[in-house]
């Protein structure tokens, strides 16, 4: 018999179905068994009674994890059995069960908190929790969203590679990659230089994929590999352009996310964001000096925002403005990268933006320099060789329209998109300076 | 004013408008000045005149690649001016024209046919040429319609890891990456283990991302970094439904491309493949046994196709089944990895496909082990560790459905599709022995 999936089910009330999935909860009551059924659509309670007594029999040796087929008639459960949520007024009665699969003992009941370190040791189970897969689900319809959005821009999606050769910029935090004819390859942190070059070509464009920063400290909110969200955009007036691209982008992420995971936003416990129709602004001074003022700290002068600051402004555009979201402009020309442009109307200040949501930051971005020259003043400015960049320079060189982007995180955007404490529960597989799947320093095998 | 596309400007005849884009060529008669000026949605011509003297003066300083800001009137052709194609019944009368960025002399002029390490060295320009443009919105294309058919059928997208621990397969042809700690990490060369572990969490996954193969060859087919279109499937019967969602999905490709690519097929002298209802399917065995009875050469008895095997067959599924695509089905244990299911009635074979196009293998997927102890029996019968696949193995040990996926290469189905001498024009920034971006050394020590 064909495979109906659980969700379907509620159009099938007195019919015989053929279910598989896998068993979430048994509840054994001796003559009477309860099946929690889970598969990638819900979930729905099979009941196994005497009058079928080789299902019961069966039923009775199942535990959570095993996989199974069931066969059986949906029943309309008795009013006073009804549960919320889909399937929550029917069962399956079920007549006959073919075990696919079998489970060892778990190592701790499923859905159980564990630690964090215990969580990652078992991914391969723990992200079957429900929460874990509303997470994940999540994920996957905020980078639906995110495409959607941006195609309907006419962006065009395209692959940037990721092993890039000279590491260029002299950042610290890159891993290197042993490479042919005894050169070092390196992982790219961003791509930057790609997504500017493909502007030449395609005028809008997107790119979704990872990136490495071999950072050495574990916080709640680094990885060492993480996904990120990138576009970039020709033709632009300034920075402020990319700004009302992104709000429109958020108001869209929250109008799908609102319409396709209200039932995980509900499991988790998480909220929507407040979004208005405009973010509020402030210039980086502006903002240092808003904290001091209202706090006493005096970080006036710093060309760049502590974590505390971020939290703090999170806050006050919540409380004074009504926003989960707040842009803070005008970072100093020395704090950001060499391709950014200057604002002419003030000067020493870069027409850059980070927009911090729920007290971290999410994106960065700007307005590039376009013109060739001004781009190898820029790359001087910093210290670095223009001849380094001869690659990338060749786009400046024939010609580049005005233009800016941002990069966005993935990860630490549905971290606060569904308030988990840790970035790395919103990772599947988090890379960090201890654990690549396992834990790297336990086993002595492990050294290379 | 605010800007058209050129797209548009036939909704605007009699108008006044303002583009802005690219200058692709400059026909300079003097009095007269024409330019064809490209923007992310096509391009037009402009012309200058005399009546509006400071357009033409600047008409006059442009070079291909200067971007441009024009204003003017939108008019009808005349009847025997007219061209094919969007925009050939008009062209736009430029009252004003604003530099917005220059560009240095080409060196070489735009859209000549240049040898494939000339073209390399100068991407940034080159990937600007009307063919290389076309090249990458078909592949947006394709990983768009790959994607979409996978959601509607209830898959998720996830978010693979690249940086993996421990070679556990052992293969030669792995990148390493000294890690923290000093341990070694390495880059995946597919997301195989994390993509059969989310079946266990989601049941249908997809992955799209880079993957990487330190393969010292330099072919028309390989590279050392591309993009794999993975996807893993629970509840399957056996490798045969897989082969099903597959010529499906290949259909569903083929449609959107007609829908949204006729043009770029067009300009590429590209044909859309020939994909009847079903694929014609061969054992390997029975394909070699053809390829000894219609040719001669005798590879039975071999346990994978040679490349002039896998282009013999195309053409013989072209001419005597129709169709562009062929699966290959059967592979010997022997040839295939730890996880591919033997077939039962088969002894000796695996559940396993290769898909053929146009002369090359697309696709390579089965049915795997879902059962822990078959699993490492398989693992262990490849004279390798089962230790070494404790974190891997966790996702069998609590149970699993049985299952099976493939793995697509899009540069590669890229190439194919739009009929492409050489894999790296269908790869941005193609990755390979001797080069990134720039190659590595002077010519001479290339030699690996």
């Amino acid at each position: 018999m064909e495979r109906t999936t659980t969700v379907m089910l509620g159009e099938n009330i007195g019919k015989t179905v053929s279910i598989a999935g896998t068993v979430d909860i048994r509840r054994d009551h001796g003559k009477l068994v309860f099946l929690d059924i889970r598969d990638r659509s819900g979930k729905v309670q099979a009941v196994c009674l005497p009058n079928h007594p080789e299902a019961l029999a069966t039923a009775q040796t199942l535990r959570s994890e095993w996989v199974v087929r069931i066969e059986g008639v949906v029943n309309e459960r008795p009013e006073k059995m009804r549960t919320e949520g889909t399937n929550g007024n029917i069962e399956l009665e079920a007549t006959t069960i073919t075990v696919l699969a079998q489970a060892q003992e778990l190592p701790f009941e499923k859905d159980t908190a564990v630690n964090l370190d215990t969580y990652l040791d078992y991914l391969p189970l723990t992200l079957r929790s429900e929460k874990a897969r509303a997470v994940f689900r999540v994920q996957a319809e905020i980078v639906n969203a995110y495409r959607g959005f941006l195609d309907l821009q006419g962006f065009t999606e395209f692959q940037a590679p990721k092993l890039i050769g000279d590491d260029a910029e002299g950042g610290a935090n890159v891993f290197s990659v042993p490479y042919f004819n005894d050169k070092t390859a390196h992982l790219g942190t961003s791509p930057q230089f790609y997504k500017q070059i493909m502007v030449g070509v395609l005028e809008r464009v997107y790119a979704i994929g990872n990136v490495y920063r071999a950072e050495k400290h574990s916080t709640t909110r680094h990885l060492n590999e993480y996904t990120s969200m990138d576009i970039e955009m020709g033709f632009i007036e300034d920075h402020r352009d990319l700004m009302e691209l992104e709000t429109r982008l958020m108001h869209a992420l929250i109008n799908q996310l609102k319409m396709n995971c209200a039932g995980e936003f509900k499991l988790l416990g998480a909220t929507l964001p407040t979004a208005p129709d405009t973010f509020p602004v402030l210039k980086l001074r502006e903002a240092l000096e808003l904290i001091y003022q209202e706090t006493g700290r005096d970080n006036r002068g710093e060309p760049d925002l502590e974590p505390e600051d971020e939290r703090w402004l999170s806050e006050w555009a919540a409380k004074e403005k009504g926003s989960d979201f707040i842009f803070i402009t005008h970072y100093p020309v020395a704090k950001r990268p060499m391709y950014t442009m200057e604002d002419e109307s003030d000067p020493g200040y870069t027409k850059s933006f980070d927009l911090l949501f729920r007290g971290v930051e999410i994106t960065t971005g700007g307005q590039r320099r376009h013109n060739y020259d001004n781009l190898v003043e820029g790359i001087k400015s910093k210290g670095l060789d223009p001849e380094k960049f001869s690659y990338y320079l060749q786009a400046f060189k024939y010609g580049m329209p005005p233009h800016g982007g941002w990069g966005m995180g993935l990860e630490r955007l549905t971290q606060k998109m569904l308030g988990l404490g840790n970035v790395k529960e919103a990772t599947l597989f988090p890379r960090d300076i201890n654990r690549i799947d396992q834990l790297l320093s336990t086993p002595s095998e492990n050294e290379a």
